[in-house]
């Protein structure tokens, strides 16, 4: 060979292994595209769980306040009635799930949600994969069945009408086209539920949500044309009667038709009469919160106000402003107002704790969150003053527990955490009448003033129904 | 050049073309994996509406039943209405979200939820790409801000305690550390609504979303020893003392001790006496679905059986069949039974509609779902004959409406239809006393047989308060 062609031959090797080379080189980096997913940090299957809560000073710590004798009985009870509880509130739907990285799977994340019973497409779910000969992928749920068209020529589906449905082609837009058309149906009929649906191709793998769901009728009140018809005033009494009658005549002063409804457990109970009053006679000493139980559920209007028998209205006591910051702000559940200067109001710190002990509660007065936008007079917070206007549905759904006899106030609050927006707002203001001993009923201040036992019974009632450890007042 | 040396410069060329076209389509097959997004079909941003419902033949149209002048008032009331309704029930946590393929972010599409105002660290974030000089991602929220670690060197972060966080690096693992630690914290306090966060990386972007709740205080209910701490009877009578004593006797012949609730809007009420027995006396004929939530807002226990005051109890009436399937189904709300043989059941059909005009109801006698697993002798169906076992906070929630004075039944049923999972057993029978005219008050008849308006008055507050066009009772 010449000098000439072997420096040709030896150009032509140099040019063609350079190219190789960047050509190797491109393909590591598209290789490194799709990182083996052994490669990959373990994704948690669960929020981490806040573990125990802490029971520092000042709390009252509550399984010292049941009988020892009855101890371990209430505890299982109320751990069994817990697993029922979360039966009733949690599903597949809070589960943590993810999409991983470089699938080439498309799904529905959110927002996918079908009647039960009824078969609803699936939309979005399609494969973005490379070219191959065939291409096959696997859908499968756990409460339902899935469907799709009976396919042409050039792909299989198996499983149609089942929970494990296989579709295969060798056409990629075929088997798109057959997902494009993929349905869902639950078999069992539930009314809030959800299931996961599961979807693969080779070592690819995807989970994400079904949310059942009965639609709801929904159920509206009507606020007609005025005061009258959008708000009524609620009321309970207790050997009382010439406090009542004294509120009774203040509101008709302002409000001359408005309807008063009023629960009434006196020993004795007095006749209360007058237009739009209704008054509704209790057994004798049921009780308080009984009381605002019967009252609340008697209201055919969208809001009431709550007033203690022993309120008084003046001109500051205008109701249709607390009934304008409702209507602007319709995700708002109550709105506390202000009795002769005092604006009582508490934020609640709860901690869900661990389930066999239960949670910490802190109930801490003056606490409260941000101003309401649009409204600096007003702010949210947990729990306000017993002077309140509520959208009735709201606080239908919470409900005074008829357990509470005696003294009882934030335990609505408590009851309606996570149910109830609650604000307070400092320019409407309901007077206070002043306690004169002479008219009052001899026997009011031995109910309203009770032994240690009803303190005791509350703390016994915190520990069972609220799933407690500990509870603090600040 | 000789033969032999241009014969070897072939060989050579043709080995490396040969080599340089298999890269080539190696390369090719691999640019495959990533379609370029503008190829991919155009995702849904909601499920597709169902549209307006038909009301075929059968249906009465309510609109039809409005006074005529007071017709467009009430439509605009009922809109403003459903406006709240909807800002009230609904959040981007509706909003139809997809995972779309070939993305290399990794991100949690369900089950982070955070408590408002409060810092949580994002699960699951990471970045998986490819070869690159520096690396760049982006998250923005639109309710709260964004923070992470600060970083060491080899990275930035921009926007820590903002909304828009931008972290780069030249370093994927370093990148990939500053996500795992990234926290969100809303900065409007709310008790149940939703934020979507958006992530980005190059061209690629994906939007999951983030649950804002505040936890609830579970509201648990102690069950006691026995049937008395278990269940209330809940009765509503007007001017039928004969036979509402025959039915406390009958149940005192069997359940000794268990509380029954009465509440009585007779004109000239009777005192009703007996250990265990408590007496409501309402306004003069106000009226039953008032009467039915008075008594069971005063329910302590954790079910209550509602009985009409005409009913008798037999050796066939045994609450604990009742609460034993209860027990067993913690997501069931109400078992009905059967009423001297009659077990009246019904399904509702419903469809949403449009909003402008309003849904169709049509209620199926005799509809039903499949039986309830595991209890032959029962299904599930939407409404039931009005002798039923009820989880007293669920029926709560949904209420009586106090509007429905006269004849109603199964309002009860559609306010609740989606909120109660309702069963029947053929196998609990409570007796049916025979009507005798000449023990009835005869004012009974008059109020139990409404004139027509009462029925007109039902379809308007159909149309209002259940946001319906058409209804049909089958």
């Amino acid at each position: 060979m010449g000098v000439l062609s072997r420096a040709r031959l030896l150009v032509v090797a140099v040019v063609c292994v350079t190219i190789l080379l960047s050509f190797y080189s491109v393909i590591l980096t598209h290789k490194e595209v799709s990182t083996a997913p052994s490669q990959r940090s373990p994704l948690p299957s669960h929020l981490p769980s806040p573990g125990p809560c802490n029971c520092t000073k000042g709390y009252a710590i509550l399984k010292d306040h049941l009988p020892k004798e009855k101890y371990e009985e209430l505890v299982k009870r109320r751990a069994k009635e817990f697993q029922q509880h979360k039966a009733r509130t949690s599903s597949v739907l809070s589960r943590l799930l993810f999409a991983v990285a470089n699938s080439p799977l498309q799904y529905p994340i959110q927002g996918y949600t079908v009647r039960p019973l009824t078969s609803t497409l699936i939309p979005g779910l399609e494969l973005h994969a490379g070219k191959r000969s065939s291409y096959k992928v696997l859908l499968s749920v756990s409460k339902g069945i899935l469907t799709t068209e009976i396919p042409a020529e050039e792909a299989t589906v198996k499983g149609a009408g089942e929970a494990v449905l296989i579709i295969e082609s060798s056409s990629l837009g075929i088997l798109n086209h057959l997902l494009a058309k993929v349905s869902y149906a639950s078999t069992v009929y539930h009314i809030n539920t959800g299931d996961l649906a599961s979807f693969q191709f080779e070592n690819h793998k995807a989970v994400f949500p079904i949310a059942i769901k009965q639609p709801h009728l929904p159920v509206l009140y009507d606020m007609g044309t005025n005061i009258n018809s959008q708000v009524t005033i609620t009321t309970k009494t207790f050997l009382r009667y010439s406090e009542l009658k004294v509120l009774l005549n203040s509101i008709r002063h302002f409000y001359s038709k408005i309807k008063v409804i009023i629960a009434d457990d006196s020993f004795e109970p007095e006749h209360i009469t007058g237009e739009n009053i209704q008054q509704y006679i209790m057994p004798p000493a049921q009780g308080w919160f009984a009381g605002r139980n019967l009252a609340v559920s008697q209201v055919t209007t969208k809001y009431f106000l709550w007033v203690d028998d022993d309120f008084v209205f003046t001109e500051k006591t205008k109701i249709e402003k607390l009934v304008e910051v409702m209507e602007a702000n319709p995700e708002l559940d109550v709105i506390g107002g202000s009795v002769q200067g005092n604006r009582f109001y508490f934020s609640l710190v709860y901690e869900e704790g661990e389930e066999m002990d239960g949670g910490c509660l802190y109930r801490k007065s003056h606490g409260k969150f941000h101003s309401l936008p649009g409204y600096p007079q007003c702010f949210l917070a947990s729990g306000v003053v017993n002077f309140f206007l509520a959208r009735t549905d709201a606080a239908q759904k919470v409900g005074f527990d008829p357990q509470l006899q005696r003294t009882a106030h934030s335990e609505f609050f408590m009851d309606g955490l996570g149910s109830l927006l609650v604000a307070t707002c400092d320019d409407v203001v309901v007077g206070h009448q002043q306690k004169t001993d002479k008219d009052t009923d001899s026997r009011y201040k031995k109910f309203r003033n009770p032994e240690r036992s009803v303190n005791e019974f509350k703390l016994e009632l915190h520990f069972f129904k609220n799933h407690l450890k500990c509870i603090r007042y600040g």
